[in-house]
């Protein structure tokens, strides 16, 4: 019985040169200015759905009506994450490099579960995230040489549900849940609340820090909470700081934290996962104070270092909790690699079992960037950042909702919520630029993260022309 | 202040192609029986890490030179999971549509997180599993067009923890804990305990059901085991049944064990990781008696159905449970048409936020094989697998270790357990065919698992010749 018809070798080079030329194409749109498609798709729920068959075929199809249809059908249909003028929730950086990077990764198609299903892929990541921690600045005690070591995780929520895990079972685990406290600050990640309760934690177990007037955690309120709970017993278990939160990029004071998270015998976790791409640029590197003292940090090159999602870079200082929380090994896992204990088996650092090949983008884009190259990166977005929030500073109608973070600035209309829900929706329907917005002292707003590929500094100025145009026309057609 | 130097189109265009013809020849390799490279690389640990600089470059390096090291360093240092002989393990099908797909999705580089964040990736999404509904022969509960649906997870693992999770709260969630009881057979995959632990029970809380001669679920003893608990107050919340276990492709009693489940009030969760492509054949549609009854179902086409890791499909009948343990929507993620409801947003359906555009790969992968096509890749397995057990049954030196299953054989030296690693050890070092092993009946047994992309009726041929040469060597050496 014979198998399928699959493409020959020549055929996959000929729809593999027009899937190029058709992302070439895709790219230099975005490069020039993001001219071919809306950034925010004119669709409504159900359109793509109702466009395409109900009912898949039963012989194949030339690869160039699939082409064809992504590009008529599907990218249309997309959000632009890599437009310039993308600046909602945090940058998904994709990247050239990124990219082929992602080709060879699943044209060569291993599963790196352990070392022994594939060397290449388990001690290339080793070694990428040993570069990070040298490109970056990161303490030595998150280099592989030493107890501890990092894992590539698809995502900072699962790095941080990592960290609750190995949090929780150092701390005793199911038979101590009742117990065991968690804390982070009222401007963390929505993932942190999310990983304690699939950790079987119930929500009242999470204590939520208030932050101090610039949304950072407040490490004085932290202690009393922290001693409150131990006085009646409680173990605390973990104290999840941010570095960079997403609603304003707030910096949470992580060496107050580790002081009393020591004494309480708590895993401090720091979530970096926006700013943490910053410290590639030595002048940011007081982002990582106190870093030296905590016991896992986690950031995304995925969001602001050129990388493709997914990519979430996870450091431990000794990966003993962790493998205590995740390694279960049945007997068709087992081989002599892993026995000997001489190699690092990369599904007992995550939830998962199977992995994909993905330090390979992260190695083409260290490689094709170079250090220099990802310090341009961050030092151009930052500088054009601050520009733009000299020229909001600067309008009458708008104030600073937060402190300016890095590539990240938050503002609001001064006629309150209303108008700057008005503003926001009124610059996403000029489809040259994409805002997101957030919440901060209980009122509306807007984000700028400033951080695409492809976003230059003259994007930006755009960015704050529209900002001022729009705010004339307002004035103009006001009551 | 200016930004990095990124490839220019021209420049991407340029190494697209370059990595494309590198692709091409990896592939024709491949498909030509592999010679090029062995299938279990000889290294040993840290000779890839050390054949490459302690520290990332400063200064950017030319694309050319890093393909030139992935076909230097990083390919022969890989395990072969794509080669014709490879037979550990599950196979790990990567296609030549797939490899594209996963290329545009990269090159698109969105955000499926929510429907807002990019239409077309939600709605490609469910459209492709409502297809796989339809494929595959899956209870209607499972399109969504009713309370059910499908998502795409990274891997069953995941899958099922979704499943444990949307249990457990159902069940009453942190609160009932310790009361909680999860049952699966002592042949499930090793990721239904890590899943328990990750959601916070006990070792002790997961009860293992004993199994039948041929390793499927004991469906008396597990209704005993539920009876027991539930005569002691104990709540049994989940019950996750396998169709093909990992060890030898056993089938659980999907429908009597849910008989069991439903008195009892308990989840019932199935795990067909990989024989769930096989149901994409109307004569195998008998591995999914009683699943019209279950609440959850996954399967891998990233194991046997051509579609690159990671592609999971993990379908519910009634997404709400799922949903009340899943969606947190923090202020900085709202939005209108999540709002207002009319939307799936997939990142209430998994684990992490963030999603990558993973639909695109299986799209590709139906449109170009199309129903037939992928039904002749599992018919011409299934067939040569049945030749493989007949020669293996033939030879006296060899018994079958379990009941053949699809594309799956397991077999061991009738001398026991050292002659039996010995041949796995001789077929492993001849470089043209890979086996792994497990324990059934305590006793060591090889496994084959034909699926691979590139293997055809004549590769198992080859690896029937190698078994019976082998074994005539060794009767010929032998005391």
């Amino acid at each position: 019985m014979t198998g399928p018809q699959h493409m020959t070798p020549d055929e996959f080079r000929e729809a593999g040169r027009a899937a190029i030329d058709w992302l070439a194409d895709f790219l230099a749109d975005h490069r020039d200015g993001g001219h071919a498609r809306p950034i925010v798709p004119d669709v409504a729920p159900g359109d793509v759905y109702g466009s395409l068959p109900p009912s898949p075929p039963t012989t194949g199809e030339p690869f160039d009506d699939l082409l064809a249809d992504v590009d008529r059908l599907i990218a249309p249909a997309t959000t632009q994450w890599q437009h310039p003028g993308f600046y909602g929730f945090f940058p998904a950086d994709s990247s050239p490099p990124s990219i082929l990077g992602e080709l060879i990764s699943a044209g060569l198609g291993v599963q790196g579960m352990m070392w022994s299903t594939s060397p290449a892929c388990t001690e290339l990541e080793t070694l990428v995230l040993d570069w990070l921690v040298e490109a970056c600045g990161l303490p030595d005690r998150f280099r592989s040489d030493g107890p501890g070591g990092g894992v590539i995780q698809d995502s900072a929520s699962s790095a941080s549900l990592c960290a609750v895990l190995a949090a929780r079972d150092r701390s005793g685990g199911a038979a101590e849940l009742p117990r065991l406290r968690v804390y982070t600050s009222a401007q963390a990640h929505s993932s942190i609340e999310k990983d304690i309760l699939v950790a079987g934690f119930a929500r009242e177990q999470l204590r939520v820090v208030p932050t101090d007037a610039g949304f950072a955690m407040d490490a004085d309120a932290l202690a009393a909470m922290v001693a409150a709970d131990v006085a009646e017993g409680l173990v605390p278990c973990l104290i999840a700081a941010t570095v960079g939160t997403t609603s304003s990029g707030a910096v949470d004071p992580v060496a107050r934290v580790c002081d009393v998270a020591g004494p309480a015998g708590a895993w401090v976790h720091v979530d970096a996962a926006w700013a943490g791409s910053a410290t590639v640029c030595p002048e940011y590197r007081h982002l990582l104070d106190g870093l030296d003292r905590v016991d896992s940090y986690c950031f995304n090159p995925h969001k602001w270092l050129l990388t493709n999602f997914d990519c979430s870079a996870f450091f431990v200082a000794d990966s003993g909790p962790l493998l205590d929380s995740l390694s279960i090994v049945p007997e068709y896992l087992r081989n002599a690699a892993s026995d000997a204990g001489e190699v690092i088996d990369y599904r007992d650092w995550q939830v998962p079992l199977g992995r994909r090949f993905r330090s390979l983008k992260l190695w083409f884009v260290l490689r094709s960037y170079g250090t220099d190259g990802l310090r341009a990166h961050i030092r151009a977005h930052v500088a054009a950042t601050a520009d733009l929030a000299e020229r909001l500073a600067a309008n009458p109608s708008l104030e600073m909702a937060a402190p300016l973070s890095l590539g990240l600035v938050c503002f609001r209309h001064v006629d309150g919520d209303e108008a700057s829900e008005r503003l926001l929706a009124a610059v996403n329907a000029s489809g040259r630029a994409f805002l997101t917005h957030t919440r901060l002292d209980d009122r509306y707003a807007l984000r700028v993260a400033v951080g695409g590929t492809w976003t230059t500094a003259d994007h930006v100025t755009e960015l704050a022309d529209l900002l001022d145009a729009l705010l004339l026309d307002e004035a103009l057609d006001g009551p």
